[in-house]
């Protein structure tokens, strides 16, 4: 399943293996690439406001053409579609559908469309089969990789859910073209994750392909989604259901990330801002513990703020972010459990991180010499 | 796991193994059988309001001797708490109850109670641990064993759910004889339809205890459930996701019950009832069809009249009734397919049933020589 213009991971599962293609062109293959799985009649396609009148049609139409019949559903975009009354809408529409063993749920879109489309199809009917088509930079190297799926509680993020791996992902480079830029650059702050957590050497190229980045260049992405993908499988394929903790390596920077978007309130912060700033905070606090070199910590903020992404943490004080993070994590003995760098490519979970250590750091991330 | 009251049914599904103990005076030993699976710091017990007075306490003290902290969630008793709305609720509890990875959710009740709480089980945080203690007859020998949860959409049953095998079912016999009568012969309907399906010298077993049924000898109880457990549980090992086709056979006599339960209105008939009549139209028109003796058909009304359960359809019009399965069922180039007799112990899947075959069997069925 490689051609010129796209490349194959494959996600390896046992029984649940999938492939992921990545490259340009692909939306007008996701009626062969489907076929090709076999035992597919029906194709439920689910996607939202923004990204139906750019691809929904030529999804459609691909499918169409060989031989599967389609229905479509647009969803409002946005986080608010996550929730318990958009899921209850799906299983009533995939009921007037049809919806059976024939069917393949389909996600066109992002994160939001892609967890709510995942957690329907994983409790429709006891479980339909599921395909990811990912358009946006965080949905193609992040959400859509790994069976993670669901909806959120009103008072907790993705409460309600399941692992539930897609029969297969295909990511085209090409729909990053459209997305808008602070939503692209966002998804970039995951990009250098992977770098930082597990390889030195994709960290070194992710510096010399700024500019090429910058302008989408769709052989860079093209490449830089893979890899991505290659490695965020690795680790699932080493810990599916997140029972090792070796998932945890993924949170790098996420801990203060989910601080700095609960604090600042939803929507304030995307996503992949949050977690560059957060990274640059555990960045901070691994150089004072001793953990990392100064240099690495000032490395990765000059190549997120190339990119243009923060490092600076948005201006709370330290106590609130700490008593926040406190609230949300497993502490044990009254000491933090945090995932923090020791090398460019390597991380470690260090779980005797005082409340003070963490209060003392964030206002030197903040700082100007390490921030921007 | 087995000791001079109880026995233990292995359920062999790889790493989702588990265990069945059936016996008297177990609700006791909840506490003990949960602690020794590891773990588990939370129980979060699910019941309705007909067992929480009769069984909860005890159940709950069982786990706190343990060190295992309670929280408890009482539904109203029968169907309409399989509903979305119930399971918003029961997301939200689980929420306030400070559900994690050291709880168990334990369902303490009949077919609802268990269905609803699997479901929440499934897919809160992704998946918790799941424990059955099944106090209806009904779901000790079926609803129990093999995975399937789940919640009703208003037009369809069970069309919301997940395959999510418990860590352990506690099936006490002695919870049985605080069943309503009608209740408890219902539950003796999917008793028979084992025997039929799978197990000719079980079938003769239960001929020659129906009296020892009858008044519910609990150690006649504890040998009949076990053998109806180990029964599913050989299908459900062979086809746990429903994929083969294989875990068809336990539909014997559904197909023609869930048109009766429809058409009469949910809840006139209960579902054992109307399985027994089902069974015994499924016999005539095997029987009509040259497929199985009209001996063994009378030995099936026989025994199902002795356990005083109806054998006789509803007064429905046989066409009606037709209908209503065409619709329920896929239909193959206007042929249905049923799981039919050939003789005791012993059906198989007949995909070439004209409607009209059918539609003839109906009156013979509930003509005098066969049926009361």
């Amino acid at each position: 399943m490689s051609d010129s213009s796209s490349t194959c991971v494959r996600v390896d599962l046992g029984p649940r293996s999938y492939d992921i293609l990545v490259g340009s062109d692909l939306l007008s293959q996701v009626g062969r690439v489907i076929a090709d799985l076999g035992r597919t009649t029906h194709a439920w396609v689910v996607t939202d406001e923004h990204v139906a009148p750019l691809y929904l049609s030529q999804v459609c139409d691909s499918l169409n053409e060989r031989g599967i019949r389609t229905d479509t559903w647009v969803v409002p975009a946005g986080e608010p579609s996550k929730s318990l009354q958009t899921a209850a809408a799906g299983w009533q529409k995939l009921l007037e559908a049809g919806a059976d063993r024939g069917t393949v749920v389909a996600a066109l879109g992002g994160g939001v469309v892609g967890d709510l489309g995942g957690f329907l199809a994983a409790t429709y009917a006891r479980g339909l089969r599921f395909f990811q088509i990912p358009t946006s930079l965080l949905a193609q190297v992040d959400s859509s990789v790994g069976g993670k799926v669901g909806i959120n509680l009103p008072q907790a993020k993705n409460m309600v859910g399941a692992f539930h791996q897609p029969l297969g992902v295909l990511a085209d480079v090409g729909t990053l073209r459209t997305l808008p830029q602070r939503e692209y650059v966002s998804g970039l702050g995951e990009v250098v994750k992977y770098g930082m957590i597990l390889d030195a050497r994709f960290f070194s190229q992710l510096e010399a392909d700024v500019e090429a980045l910058l302008r989408r260049d769709a052989e860079v992405l093209r490449r830089v989604v893979a890899r991505c993908c290659r490695l965020k499988a690795d680790v699932v394929e080493k810990d599916e259901r997140e029972e090792s903790g070796l998932r945890a390596v993924l949170n790098y920077g996420h801990t203060f990330a989910h601080a700095f978007e609960t604090l600042t309130g939803y929507g304030v912060w995307l996503h992949g801002e949050a977690v560059a700033a957060g990274m640059h905070c555990a960045a901070v606090l691994a150089a004072r513990l001793g953990l990392l070199s100064p240099e690495v910590v000032e490395r990765q903020a000059d190549l997120l703020r190339r990119l243009g992404l923060p490092t600076r943490p948005p201006e709370l004080s330290p106590q609130e972010v700490v008593a926040c993070v406190m609230h949300d994590k497993k502490v044990r003995h009254g000491r933090l459990r945090l995932v923090l760098p020791t090398e460019i490519g390597h991380v470690e979970l260090i779980d005797s991180v005082s409340p003070e250590q963490v209060i003392a750091a964030l206002p030197a991330a903040a700082a100007s010499e390490f921030a921007s």
